[in-house]
Formats: structure tokens, C-alpha cells, sequence
């Protein structure tokens, strides 16, 4: 009856809001002291105080009408400004308002991008396992075809071998996420610059540049002397799609932004390509209020003391249980290989029997393994490692 | 290089855009009191105070994390119950929470419903003139055919003759605009009514449902004793593409909702494909802020006394003048037949001789009229009407 891809993709129950939705029916049931929910990766810190007050200064200096008027399609002149001030200080490149296209999230600002690189039906995209799954529809369900790298499951960086084989004449993008999701592994300079020189010496070979779209929601969210590089200084023609949603804590806001720095090949080309690609999946402008909000606190920077002291508890007490798991320097999500080897039935032994909710590695492309969301109170950790111990005690 | 149909989106110049840049830079030439402006529709009354009063109650009493965080893809339930709670109050038919899908304003809303109904590369959507422009590229770059129903020029209503005849066993749906963008016109009941049954007998003749979509960023802007239908009350196969924009003044906060009433034929299916649609847009939820908002004035109404006084004195001024326009019984538009008969002429000479800034009629699908958007101050109308009979003594 109606549009096939959209109605399968509208039935198809997310397994991960599904273990969450269960956490909650057990939660009632149980109590939820007695539920270790690790499924979902909502941030669990608030937002900066700075936010509340940039809202309650705007709304007692600005006018209403220009407070909730339409802005420009890529957003408030001033906010993109300040943001590319900010971003010029940090990553010693001069990104301009005009590089910058302001967005409602990362994942239209994703899609959008895909699009306007998708040139005609051939055309494909690249993607790293382990992924965020979302990136299978953006890419298919909008006319292009989905390429996967298989993961590196020793370093969780970047199998460079087997990504060259699959480049060919139709490819046209490579979407980079770093730090990851699920892996929570920050891909090393090293490791993008290798990255970048293959793509350089591929898109010379096919007469096009290879553009690395890079999806940056979890920049912010890096621990201990990790190192996030930005990547459009690694490698020319790079886009970056970057989210406040969890480096400010915000959601359920929609608010993002491209940016296609200079540097790009054809940039101000593809700007015109994302911005037309915008309109036709219903852009119009990201919320004006948060975008004066994003504005005043551009230079805010999350409290990661939470987060910090959750990962270093959980891979810890993990390791130590004899667990293995990828060393997560970002991100809130640490990857623990399946005692057994099979994830499936790990999880759901878990599930059942511990009422511990992890998260199936197979719809990031990485059967074998488990998502752990550590955005959760450090009082859950501790009470779920006893659930861990009698699990890998199963295994021994 | 890129994307052909997203580039070109991406560069094409919108004229009403363009119009209201000329319009800036002249003022800052000349004085703004010297320009009279009529080009954008971007509301001139402000939000109601309560929009105020619900953040900061909000920012007062709900935590922080739960106002910024993410809701459901369609929603938060309580906002759409009280949503659906207004609806079924208002219209004598059974909204339910579940009939709702909380979207980023009505362009994304409309283009799920669309894409939704697009169920192979024959699909068409009908159209009808005058009509919203951006409707051509919603349809046909996401795949669909745009046919256009040539505009009834005497009453502004539907030529149900015309319409009928473009029916075929292709046709998925048409997209209803009441009060219309630009005409101002409301379809009268007896109009909705013939609509309704025409589509239901070639429904029946060609074995699939024809659904109206019907976009109604213009409901509540209504005059005097004008009434604006519920369409799915006349009409069951109808799904209601909403938004706060223009009702409350929000029109950059991004916040509307689509309902597929339980009376709509394979609603459930459809409410599906709706919902991943807007997935595949880059939709993961409404912005959180906005949606608690519309829960607190669900009841406002919009204080439309600025906009009627602009109606009432620009068409008795007009019409006075020897101009003859559509009866504009909605929206904040007032569709201006070109005296001389050429539109485009009209509206080049009225700018740069005038600085009376008007809309051509030719992007709506409707040559040899423009459209004033009568949403500025009183005063400014008032300053024009010298311009308006210079322009049309010159016709005499």
C-alpha cells in the first residue's frame, strides 16, 4: 500500500529501545534498584548551568519575534560566527560563518551530506564497523549503496587493507566516527593521517575526491590524554557533522551544525549540494532559541567527572572480572567481547537471568560483542558487578 | 560532481528570499519607512505571553535532563494527549495521543506524509494552484510526480472538473492548503464536501485510497465568520499535517505534528511508513523545550486583531483603487490580480519605481496575480497606499 523501504523501517522495532523499553516493564515490576540497564545512551549528566541562564538572559533581552522567527536556512549569522571563532582558536584552522550550515542534530546533518554526495544510483558509501546503525538506512533508504569495512577487533581502529579494496570508481564518501559508537575507541592520528593518504592516492586514481564525512557527536567526550584530531587538518576534504546533544547534554534539542571548511575540494559546491539536500528532507532552520542558546555557550565544556569515574570503574572491575574489552577513551559506551563468543545468547542469559541489559554487538556490524552505556549512575555500576562476576562465571 | 537535483535546490534563488533581501538593502538605502515591503510571510505579532511564562515554569520545575533530553520519535505521550485532547474537543471526532506524531515543524511533516504515500516511481501527488512552492521540489525529489491543478481565478476554490480528469491509477494523494498560501482563501465546506466525494467515488474506481494531505500552517488565522473545516470530518482518508509556527509565533522553533485520525484506511500501516520516513529525513524527535511548551498553551489562541486590521484596510484600500483581489478570509496573504494582466512586469516596475515590494504569482503556480503578505505594521500599509495608486493609475 504505501512506500515499502519507509513502512518496513517503521515497523522494524530497534532492538536497543526495545532492551530499554523492557529495562522499564522490569524496573516497575522489580524495583529498579534490581535492573543494571545498560542499554541506552542517553546522557545522564545535565545540561551546564550556562545553558539555563543563556535561555532565561535571552528571554528577558531579546524580542520574542526574534527569538522564535525563522532564521536564514544555515542559521543565525551570529551563532555560526561565534562558533567558528571557537573552532578556529582550538584547531588552528580558519573556519569562517560561511563554512558553517546550522542543523536540527547530527543525523540530518549526516543525511544530508550523504545526499548531496550521492551523485546518481551507483554511488556509495563507506562505513567502519563497528557503526552506528542508523547509518545503513541514511545511506540506502536515500539511494546510495552501503559499503562496510569489517571491524579491526584487536585495536578497534581502522582495517586500511581491506577499506582500499573496497574503493572503486562509484565511491564517493567515507563516514568517520570518532570517538566511536559502540567501541568507544578514539581513532589515533596515526591511524587517520594512513587513513588520509589512502583516500588522497584512491581519488586521484579515480578522478574524484573520496570525502570523509566526519560524525563528531562525541568530540567532547574524551578522557585522560586522548587526543581527538580534527580531522579536516589530517585530511583535506573532510565535512564534519557535529551535535550538541551530548557535549552540552541536549538531545532532545536538535542542534547542530556541517561544517565544509575551505580546504574542501568543490566546497562551496557541495555547501550548495547539503543546503539543497536540507530543504528537500524539511529543513528550514534549526531551532532559533537553542541556536542563541548554543551561541552563548559555545565555549562551555561538559562536566566529564561523571563519565570519566563510571568507565574507569566498569573497565576495571571488568577486566579484573576477565572480561576483554576495547580501551574506551570516548565517548559512554565501552565494547565487551562476549564470553563464549556469542553475544546473542550472552545477552540474552543476562537479560533473563541477571536482569543485566548489554546491548547486541550484530546490529553494529560486530557479532560477537557487547555495548555497555556507562551513562548511568556510578551506584548501578557498582550494584550490577556482581550480575558480570556470576556471568563470567558461567563461561570459566 | 554532486547530487544534481540537491545542487540545484541548493543554488536556485528563491524569489520571495530574494525580494525580501532587495527589500533590506533598499531600506538601509533610502530608510526603511521609504520601502514597503510585502514580501515574506514571517509573523509580525508575537508568541502569546504564555509561551514565556510555560519555559521558565518549565525551566522552574522539570529537570534538566528531562527537558533537554530525547523523546520518543513521535513525541512525548503528554503532550500529545493534550494535543489530541484540544483536537477532539474542537472537531467532535476521537483524537487519541496515538493518533500524533510530533514533528519539526509542517515541511518535514509533509514531506513524511508524502514519501510515505509514494509507493513506486509512478506515484503522483496533486497539487493544486495557487499552491506553497516548495511543495514541487517536497514531491518530486523524493521521488514522486507533481501534478498541478490549474487555480479556479474566480473564486480562489478547487476545480473539482479539472481535478478529476488528472486522477488516474497513479495518483496517492492531493495536498489541500486551507486558508491558502497565497490566495488567503478558506475552502468552503460545500468545496471540501464535492472534494471528499470525487475522491472517494476514483478511490473506489482505481482500488487504493486517494489521501488528502492536508497542510494547515493557516488554521487558527481566521476572520470574521469564516470556518476553517476539519477535513478528516468530511473526508476520512485525510492526514493532518499541523504547525505552531504561524498560531503561536514559532515559526523558528520548529514544532507541528502530523495525525492520521483512526478513521483514515490502513491508518495504522500508514502511521508506520510515516514514522520511518521521517527516520530516513534525519527525524529523531521534536525539540523536547518546544514540545512541553505546546502541552502548557495547547489552548492559546493567537491575538489576530493586527492581522485583521491589515486585511480589513488593505482590501478595502485596493479594491477602493480599482485592484481586484481574492476574498481573504485567512492566512495573512491578500493574492492581487496584476492590473495589465502581466504579473512579472507589474512587480518589477512597482519595486524599483515604488519600492512597493509584491510577490509574482508564477512560483504558485498562478501567473498574473502577486501576493502581499500583509503581516507588517499597520503603519507601513498605511504608508503605501500612495504607491499602490500611482502603480495602478498607470493601467488606466
Amino acid at each position: 500500500m504505501f512506500n515499502e523501504t519507509a513502512y518496513q523501517l517503521g515497523i522494524a522495532p530497534s532492538g536497543i529501545r526495545q532492551l530499554f523499553a523492557y529495562g522499564m516493564e522490569q524496573a516497575a515490576k522489580i524495583g529498579a534498584e534490581n535492573v543494571y540497564d545498560y542499554s541506552i545512551g542517553n546522557p545522564s549528566i545535565p545540561a551546564p548551568k550556562a545553558v539555563e541562564d543563556a535561555i532565561k538572559d535571552i528571554l528577558a533581552s531579546v524580542d520574542s519575534i526574534k527569538i522564535h522567527g525563522y532564521s536564514k536556512d544555515a542559521g543565525i549569522e551570529s551563532v555560526r560566527a561565534a562558533i567558528a571563532e571557537n573552532l578556529t582558536k582550538r584547531y588552528s584552522m580558519e573556519i569562517k560563518a560561511s563554512n558553517l550550515f546550522m542543523t536540527c542534530g547530527a543525523a540530518p546533518g549526516l543525511i544530508a551530506v550523504i545526499k548531496a554526495l550521492l551523485r546518481n544510483k551507483d554511488s556509495e558509501v563507506i562505513v567502519i564497523a563497528p557503526y552506528f546503525p542508523e547509518y545503513k538506512p541514511f545511506i540506502e533508504a536515500n539511494g546510495g549503496k552501503f559499503v562496510l569495512v569489517p571491524a579491526d577487533v584487536g585495536e578497534f581502529q581502522i582495517d586500511l587493507v581491506a577499506m582500499e579494496k573496497l574503493i572503486n570508481k562509484n565511491t564517493v564518501g567515507v563516514i568517520v566516527n570518532s570517538p566511536n559508537n559502540p567501541s568507544g575507541v578514539v581513532y589515533t592520528e596515526e591511524t587517520l593521517k594512513d587513513l588520509g593518504e589512502m583516500l588522497d592516492k584512491k581519488g586521484k586514481e579515480y578522478g574524484h575526491p573520496i570525502y570523509i564525512i566526519s560524525d563528531e557527536p562525541y568530540r567532547e567526550l574524551v578522557y585522560g590524554d586522548a587526543k581527538v584530531s580534527f580531522i579536516p587538518n589530517i585530511y583535506r576534504n573532510t565535512v564534519v557533522c557535529y551535535s550538541y546533544s551530548k557535549s552540552l547534554s541536549l538531545p532532545g534539542e536538535r542542534i547542530g551544525y556541517i561544517c565544509v571548511p575551505d580546504c574542501v575540494d568543490y566546497g562551496k559546491e557541495l555547501y550548495a549540494a547539503v543546503s539543497g539536500a536540507s530543504r528537500i528532507s524539511g529543513h528550514v532552520c534549526a531551532p532559533t532559541l537553542m541556536q542563541m542558546v548554543i551561541e552563548r555557550c559555545v565555549n562551555e565544556k561538559p562536566d566529564l567527572k561523571a563519565y570519566d569515574d563510571n568507565r574507569k570503574l566498569l573497565y576495571t572491575e571488568l577486566t579484573k572480572m576477565g572480561y576483554t574489552c576495547a580501551m574506551p577513551d570516548g565517548a559512554f559506551y565501552l565494547f565487551i567481547k562476549a564470553p563464549g563468543g556469542d553475544a546473542i545468547a550472552f545477552s540474552e542469559k543476562a537479560k533473563f537471568e541477571q536482569n543485566l541489559l548489554l546491548v547486541q554487538g550484530d546490529p553494529f556490524g560486530c557479532p560477537g560483542y557487547l555495548r555497555a552505556s556507562y551513562c548511568v549512575s556510578n551506584a548501578m555500576i557498582r550494584r550490577s558487578l556482581p550480575a558480570f562476576q556470576r556471568m563470567i562465571d558461567q563461561y570459566k
